[in-house]
């Protein structure tokens, strides 16, 4: 099963924020701290919790570049 | 100065194809590759080229979750 | 494996045209014909071509809404 | 009127959810069921309900393609 | 008609490039200039050319904020 | 340092509403009304209030654009 989306980094949740409508989740992948919101609804129906191995998938037209 | 995106992944660039209207970048970070779909005019204006040190800028509502 | 993208619809691709950077994908699902737009290196190395059996991944706030 | 966006998706609010911020909205389209997720200002000034009749716009840009 | 998007800035359009895929649109709106890439196709379906009067519509979403 | 987002416009915080996980702001862009929405963990560490000088960012694959 393939998704256009070209971007997947492999991380653990470090951390899940519930709100009424989202939720905040960070996963620690490698070094880095990627910062996720979701839909409430999602995040209970996946059953996130700290700890679940999870990758973030992100589409290539989302990615902004920054230069010094 | 401070943007709301959550996310700033630093990298180099390690390939760069121009289209008409848009360009393919893809950046090393550490051990993955993240690709980005920006404009051929922020290519050129930000004269990027192979070896630049960039940072990937991504929003955290951007940021989807996949679970096994 | 789940996504937390909410919104998947089955269909089918009837139109596939791809540009430098970009490929334009029209799927019909149903009654309704969805276009989207990926990069070209998915678009490739997923072996997209008319005929083929996709489904259409949007995120929830990605959806707006319009009333009459 | 014309949008650029180039899917509109025509169907029938089939519930609403309000946070602080944010509001879930099921949209029944067919046999689907699409998500929404915008302000819960533009649904309270679009005083959308249940039952009311609404398109989903969604830009092409932000359909992703599965393909098992 | 109501759209969900809750930001529309008039303006009219002072460069329009076409791509394969993408069309890459600049649009004046009083003193700033707005960039917009929609797809090839709605740039021709609207009939787009320089000097139309358009409207830029943008999500709240995908409004980022920078501050010094 | 220059972010490939292509559209940065200035303008001051007119009113801040903060939601579990996100933040709605209203900027005043000349005679605009820019708004946007952003998580409210960026509104907290940016220690966003009424009065702020901002910028209002926005990537050009997020601008669509209406024609009447």
């Amino acid at each position: 099963m393939t998704l256009s989306a070209r971007n997947s980094l492999e991380g653990t949740i470090e951390e899940l924020q519930l709100g009424g409508v989202m939720a905040h989740v960070v996963v620690r992948v490698g070094q880095n701290l990627i910062e996720s919101v979701i839909t409430r609804r999602s995040a209970e129906e996946m059953k996130l919790k700290v700890g679940d191995k999870v990758s973030a998938v992100i589409k290539s037209t989302e990615v902004m570049l920054l230069k010094d």
